[in-house]
């Protein structure tokens, strides 16, 4: 097992990652002096597999829980369903000293992050992610919301949980495609701040594919203990943490064009990360081979790295662009790649840019057994150029 | 005009009190770098008198504000009108530099603060209180929040705003129902922490029942300074914050049994204070005599001090009191006064005492004459006794 801290001072917490430890919940819930009253929300499909474990452990360790369903999907983060989760909690009396389990993938974590955050001024969570997605990004962090209308998460907080529980076990039922969405989080993580672990990825896709427990252990943790890294010098994003959004501003805008949920979250970013390499050409110098070997790993996972808009769609994208919370007083910045491993945060964009090479053919990915010097025995979790 | 600092580290504000500050609002927000969109949220009885001053300052100072009115009265701090200022916010363009200033009274403060909290996971937001309840009270110190069906406050969150501006020319035109409403919680100040703010206000009534610019401003003053000073030490609630709430146990429920809006939170409070007198006197030793000077400040603003409740009124009371915040685990606890100026959180009291209480008759107010030791000339800001 994996312990990452995530350093915030008197918010700081763990992240523990390995096997088994679902039915552990109730034990970690206990050692922090939670209160004994508490909500399990999570989505039917989570429920079905892991609702039962999840309660029995907490009611084994002496708390009240009660489970919270609502459906699947990204519909599930609005307005809507979040006073239907208030109502539920006040209903079971959950009070100030109460807590809440966010049980599931980004969704779940993110409307039970932000109910917990909102209800009685605030109360503990936890999260169980059970995502690949969650695990390596969106149950670390603090980062809860939901969405409107008008754009994804324009609605949410600051909001730590008091420990996350990633129990790699989860990931066996996990369907193909919400697996491969998580892995091109995984590549952001290599991209934005870790040659080593962008290279092993390179070299050891196949396996992390498999799902072979010791790869995926570690690269979780080091995905982990990167972002733990990032959230502990810039919690509220008002710098660093920024470079966590590679490839989500055209990422979101996809989402948001596409409706929610039909394309993954993963699937748009990966389409996004790809993106932002091709404006890094143009603007930073980022060498066209780099761009080739960004868009080859997202291949071998079999994530789209283009999309192919017509003038409605793409007017429709600068619109959601324009939404999005990185655009600020009118211009629209990125992130961008320096080189594999190092990146540059708030770089503006000129729009006529954005949208020459959005109108330009796909990259042609290059071969990953031409991407010299990598090394899969490198191991990730001790990269000595890494600052954490 | 009175400058009293919320020290928060860097979280910390000033709340500036005087005449003719509404028409200073735009030099306040560019005095602190806030950006350039806003939304000025208010309701449409202050959006009548004091919309376009504001609007018009903060234009004068090269922002772009936009004006969103919601009704007035407690109905306003809904999940439906957070929603509808949510897509106004939206739709203006407002982004995470963006800000939002709250002016009116508690139920704006409270509505906006919480929008501000969450939009964009949390923008600028700037307290303008118009009523003399969030002058002294709302307005300071970060609680915001809306009302769910099961209780008042049941959702929110601690938000400090950039300042507070509390300019008196606006107590002008407050009818004198609401002015009286806002002297329950002047009172309290006095009860809770300072018996020579209590004893001036024993003496000093008339001089504020007629609205005199000295003493109110003065007295506006010293219960910021209370509040801030407490909210300095414990500004999550954890513990002696919780001293805020003396009168409030009971008064919540009053006016959930009520139905919000009928029962003005001050005289919601006001009852609240002198059932918590009554208890005190069970519990603590606190002098019959004092319960009776206690009641009989209320008496001389015209609040009321005593509601007489039958079977079905008191059944529904015990079950709005079941979901205040301040129960845990199961037990009612008060914040009970010892002597005047000093109060004890978190006391916990039988049921059936609080059943006893309610079912008395009212308490015979002191004449404000046979309060031996008042004195009026003493500054209720030099109080020598007090720590902040």
């Amino acid at each position: 097992m994996y312990v990452i801290k995530v350093p915030l001072g008197v918010r700081s917490y763990t992240i523990s990652i390995g096997n088994q430890l679902l039915a552990r919940l109730g034990q970690e819930c206990k050692r922090l002096y939670l209160g004994q009253h508490c909500a399990v929300i999570t989505d039917r499909n989570v429920a079905a597999r892991y609702g039962e474990v999840a309660v029995e452990s907490l009611k084994a360790c002496g708390f009240e829980p009660t489970l919270i369903t609502v459906p699947a999907g990204e519909t599930a983060k609005s307005l809507k369903m979040v006073a239907s989760c208030y109502d539920q909690l006040a209903e079971h009396r959950l009070e100030r000293k109460s807590f809440v389990v966010a049980l599931g993938g980004g969704v779940v974590g993110d409307l039970a992050g932000f109910v917990a955050a909102t209800y009685s001024r605030g109360i503990d969570f936890v999260q169980v992610p059970t995502t690949l997605l969650a695990q390596v990004d969106s149950s670390v962090g603090g980062k809860v919301g939901i969405n409107l209308k008008a754009g994804k998460n324009l609605v949410g907080a600051f909001y730590q949980p008091r420990f996350v529980l990633c129990d790699l076990d989860t990931l066996e039922t996990l369907p193909v495609r919400e697996y491969r969405a998580g892995l091109a989080e995984i590549i952001k993580y290599g991209i934005i701040h870790d040659v080593e672990l962008f290279k092993r990825l390179e070299q050891a896709m196949p396996k992390l594919l498999q799902r072979d427990p010791d790869t995926l252990s570690s690269v979780v943790a080091r995905c982990c203990q990167i972002k733990a890294g990032v959230v502990g010098q810039d919690e509220t994003e008002s710098g660093l943490r920024a470079i966590l959004n590679f490839g989500h501003t055209i990422g979101h805008a996809l989402e948001a064009v596409s409706g929610y949920g039909k394309l993954l979250h993963g699937e748009a970013i990966a389409i996004g990360q790809v993106f932002a390499a091709r404006l890094s050409a143009e603007l930073l110098g980022f060498p066209a081979r780099d761009v080739e070997r960004v868009a080859a790993v997202f291949e071998k996972v079999g994530l789209p790295t283009h999309i192919k808009l017509n003038p409605a769609q793409r007017e429709k994208l600068f619109e959601a662009m324009r939404h999005d919370k990185k655009v600020s007083e009118g211009v629209i910045r990125f992130v961008l790649v320096n080189k594999i491993g190092q990146v540059s945060f708030g770089q503006a964009v000129p729009l006529d840019l954005v949208e020459k090479v959005l109108a330009a053919p796909p990259v042609q990915a290059a071969s990953t057994e031409q991407s010299a010097g990598a090394n899969a025995a490198h191991s990730v979790l001790r990269a000595p150029h890494s600052a954490f």
